[in-house]
Order: structure tokens, then sequence, then C-alpha cells
């Protein structure tokens, strides 16, 4: 059996009995019932996935994949590709939004070159993992081979593992890629069946006809390539991205390891999408970090099941959403850690 | 001229060069311009409020006013009212929501007897000034005099003053106060001018029968009693209480300060729209903190011009969230401080 397939089948059901549990808890607090709304159900899946009736803070870290795109050379982005490199090297020094969130958050950042089209030569501070050297321009053929695909998300898997014995225990994806919303919103358009114009937004920001010239490319992209809608790994490789499979390993991985994964914008969301058509299981370890300004997000979480956190327009991706979800998280597990309970503050419940 | 009129009087308008400076950095950070999205926006209008280039992370407290309401008595409440003190004590001792989510945005919190129906007997860690034992029936007459509603107001004024004195410079509303949803409702209705029934919700919890006799009695007291819309004393003295005028005049007092002010849900929306009454330039300084559940809560907000920042299906009030609020503003304005420029990190901007 392949590692993926390994680690999918390691995926169990999170066990209601300790959602009953931390639902008993919270109801005793001094609160009417319920009126922290979303705070308490974050508290309440945490409490599922950890199997324990009173978690600490969790240790967070955020994997910022790395990647670049065969297609960012047909016009797609604003951005010339060798910004790809260039942001790498600004996670390592701390200076990118994704540093400065994850900062206040409290969460570590790990940098990983997975296929980044730049020898980064041994660089400190960050992970060499990288499976290719940029993916192929699906416009003339597959993003990459079958075997590429699975050993980019066996990245993910991979550091899932590594963190947790690290100590970490609460996971969190981002993504860096010039062009990269271009094979997301082909991956969206297939797996969710919804015309690729419905899905495809302007990315770092470009302007109508190049919005045009992207939907046109996606659309040409996938006719040729021709990816399975039912097979993950089949649309990882023929219209996917090395950061995006990474993304998706990290998923099935945190969820195999019975930890929570917090999933940020758009690119991570084609991530999850993947190991989800994969393994639909690892949805309950998922938690959606922002609604993003990409059009095509909505569908996919809806396809999950997942509903984002926040909601403040934005668009950089890296996991600057992930860091916001983590603080908020963390405030539903505060909540429910630290709050008096009626009886402790002598507080009349409503029964008076 | 009195207290109130002069604190009005003291709100200038915003000074726009300082967001033309705040956007120019933002512009040369290390990210697609704005795609930071609503961060970018907290960040300017800080800049902007603060009339400085580069303003530190600001020094946080909420005040959380409380007081008390004859028509609690009316049965328009799930919990009876000895739960306003009990709750208020519960502040002091640091066990409610609004203490654990203050500790994790770094954020002192006030508590302020305003208008509770107990005495407190100069109980040690809060404001004891107390303007009224509990308001009178809106059922049967105004909830307070003329003189009373301008005493609650001046509270939240010397409040704003004394905590800027201290070195505070975000300041955030909260409340406490069983029933405190019947006036507010009521508030919202008049000054809208939307009818009872689509601005009145279930408040801490009650039942559909419990529902249709709030929203009738809101209709009474408002026939009864005969705000005027345009006078946002009336409206505080014949329908309001005690922690609603305290909250109204808090904003007023940042504004004139020049110091931010983070309204919390529905009731502090309530007594923003009674500040906006008496001065709309208020709302310059004004940041909403989330969508309440209440359902009148998004009318007043498009009066005043504010967009919440979280939206996780709140309802508890004490000040829980602008605690959020505060961290997601800390964001911007860490994301504006701290990230990298393109000429700092050697990034190629969209022109590269």
């Amino acid at each position: 059996m392949s590692r993926i397939a390994e680690t999918a089948r390691k995926i169990k059901p999170v066990d209601r009995r300790f959602h009953e549990k931390a639902q008993a808890r919270l109801d005793i607090l001094t609160k009417p019932q319920g009126s922290l709304g979303r705070l308490e159900e974050f508290a309440l899946r945490l409490v599922g996935i950890y199997g324990n009736e009173m978690p600490e803070l969790p240790k967070k870290i955020i994997f910022t994949f790395a990647g670049d795109h065969g297609v960012a050379d047909a016009g797609v982005s604003a951005f010339p590709k060798e910004v790809t490199p260039q942001m790498v090297l600004n996670f390592v020094r701390g200076g990118a939004g994704i540093n400065v969130l994850a900062r206040q958050a409290g969460a570590d950042v790990a940098v990983v070159d997975v296929g980044v089209d730049y020898d980064f030569e041994n660089a400190e501070g960050m992970h060499h993992m990288k499976v290719l050297q940029g993916t192929g321009n699906i416009l003339d053929g597959p993003a990459m081979t079958p075997e590429e695909a699975e050993k980019c998300v066996e990245v993910g898997i991979a550091l899932a593992k590594e963190y947790k014995s690290k100590g970490y225990n609460l996971l969190g994806t981002g993504d860096m890629g010039i062009g990269n919303t271009t094979p997301s919103s082909a991956i969206c358009s297939c797996i969710t069946g919804l015309p690729v114009k419905d899905v495809t937004g302007r990315g770092t920001g470009i302007d109508d006809e190049a919005l045009k010239g992207k939907v046109n490319a996606i659309e040409k992209a996938l006719s040729l390539n021709k990816p399975d809608p039912r097979d993950g790994l089949d649309v990882l490789a023929k219209v996917g991205g090395a950061e995006i499979g990474a993304i998706a390993g990290l998923c099935l991985g945190a969820a195999a390891e019975g930890l929570p994964v917090v999933v940020d914008g758009f690119i991570s969301t084609a991530g999850a999408l993947i190991a989800h058509t994969i393994e639909p299981g690892v949805a309950e370890y998922m938690f959606s970090a922002h609604r993003s300004v990409e059009i095509g997000q909505g569908a996919m979480l809806e396809k999950m099941g997942l509903e984002p956190i926040v909601d403040l327009g934005m668009r950089l991706g890296e996991g600057t959403g992930s860091a916001l979800a983590m603080m908020l998280m963390d405030s539903g597990l505060r909540i429910y850690r630290e709050m008096a309970t009626f009886a402790d503050a002598g507080v009349s419940d409503r029964e008076g």
C-alpha cells in the first residue's frame, strides 16, 4: 500500500463522546448557553479531535509551502516568477506578512521548498524538500508526473509526523507560488464541476483582459489534460502544483496523527480539496481560516462542509489567514478552560 | 454649555493626510497592494486617528458598564435581575468571558457600576459611579430623568479622559445588564425608524412567546414615552439605560480625546447610536467589534457607516467582541509596523 493510502486509512472519525463532554462544560460556564457562538464550536471541536477533556493551549506551527508554476509564463499573474524565491528568502528572514502574524499568534513558521524553480543551495532556516524545479506548463501537458504528485503529498505527510513528534499539535497551511491561483481554480472547477469563469479570480491583482486570458488558459488546460475529478492525485498531477500537493499531504498527515489543521485561503483550500477527494474523513480535522477574496473558495468549502473563521477581505496566502484563525481558536479554548462556572461564581442560572 | 455639548464640540475630523501617508507605506510592503484587506484598513484608520505615522501598539482597556432595568420585571429576559450584580462580582474576580478574552488581547478591564440595583458597598476592583438604582420600568414611564441621562453619559466622558491620562489609547465598550436588549431595541427602532419586530431578538435566549411579549412591551414603551429620534439624550432618558448612556459617553469622550473606540455588540451599538445622534462626527473614531446575533444591530451600524470586524455568532456582550476585535486591530498595526518593504527585502514589485 502506498504511503498516501496508508495515511488515509489511519484517519479515524472524531470521538463524539468528547463533544458531549465539551458541551456539558460549555453549558455551565457563566454565560447564556451558546452565547459565545463559534468560539464554543472551536473549543468543542478541538476537545473532540484531541480526545482530551481539558486540552492545553496548542503548540502551533504554520507551514508555508513554496512552488513555481510553468503556467506563470502565460501572463496569468501580476507578478514575475522570480518573486517566488525572493519571497521565500523574505519568509526566512522574518519580514513577510506570515512572519508578522505568526509572531502575534504565537505560532512558528516552517518554510518549505517543494517545487521552486531556483537553487537555494542549502540556505538555512528552511526545509529543502524539492520534488521538482517548477511544474510544467499545463497549457502544454500535465503539471507533473504521477510519481512527482505522490512525492509532493508525501512531503506534507512527513512534516505532519515530524512536527507532531516535536510536540506541535496545531498545524496550519500556507502557500507561496507566483501563478498558483491558476492551478487552484483548475482544481476547483474540475472537482466541484463549476464553470471555470465562476471560480476564477484576479489573484494578486490582474486586470479584466488578463482575467479573461486566465479563464481561457484554465479551460484549455482542463480540456487538454482531462483530470479525473474522483481521483485527487490525478487532478494534482495534471493541473496542480507542488505546494498544493504538500498542503494536501499536510491535511492528510495531520488528520492521520489526530491533529487539527487550519486551512488558509484559496490555494490552501484547493490543496485541502485534493486531500478530501482522497479521503473525505479529513474534513473533521480541518478548520477553514478565512473567507478569501478569490471567488472559487466558497464552492470548495461547501463541498467539505467548512465555514471560514474570519472574513477580512484578504487574498495574500502564505498562511496569514491561518495565523489569525489560530488566535480565535485559542480564544475558544481559553473560554473553555478559564471561565468560571455558575456554581463557582455564585451566579444564578436561568432557572434562577 | 453642558459638558456633553462641550465634548461633542471637541470632536474633530480625522486628518486625511495621515491616511495618505499610511496608504503610501502599506503599498510598499512585500505583498500585492490591498491583499491584506481590512487589516490594512485598521492600520490606516488608526494612523489617521492617532495623527502619527508610526504608532506603537496601543495600550488597551475595555469598560464593562453595568446597569439594571425596570423592564426586566416584565418577563423580557431569560435570566433573573439578580444576575447583574452577580456577574459584576464575577468580572471583578476575573472569571467571566470578558476577563478571559481581555487577558488574551492584552487589554485591561474596568468594571463600572452606573446603575445596578444593588449596593456593592465600595467593593474593590471596580468603579463606583452609580447614577441610579436601576431604571424605571419603561412600560410605566421614562427610564430616567433628563438629568440622570446626562449624568450617565458624563460617566463615560469622565472615564475616557481619566484613562487617556493614564496612558491608555485604545478604549473598548462592554455592557452588563439583565434586560438590556429591550431598551437597546427600543433605541434602535426609535432612531432608525424601523418597526420594533424587525429589530428585536431573543437576547440571552427567550422563547417565541416571550419574544412576542418583548416586542409588545417595546411598542408600548415607545408609544407611551414618545422619545424624539433627533435628540439622543431624550431617547436615552425615555427608553434607554444607565450603562447604555455611559457607553454613549465613552464614545463621545474617546473621540473628543482623539482616541479610537471599539464598540462591542448590540447594546454597545445602541449606546454608540445615541452618541452618533448627539454628534455624527464620533463615527470616524469608532470600530464595530463584531456582528451580533441580535437582528437590530445591522441597521444601526449602517446608519453610522460601520462594518463589524468579526462575525462569530456571538451574543454575550460584556465587551467580549471588543477584545477579539482589538487583537485583529493589533494585527493590522503589526503588519504596518513590522513587514519588510519591497526595497528592504529585494523583492520585485509588479513592475519588476
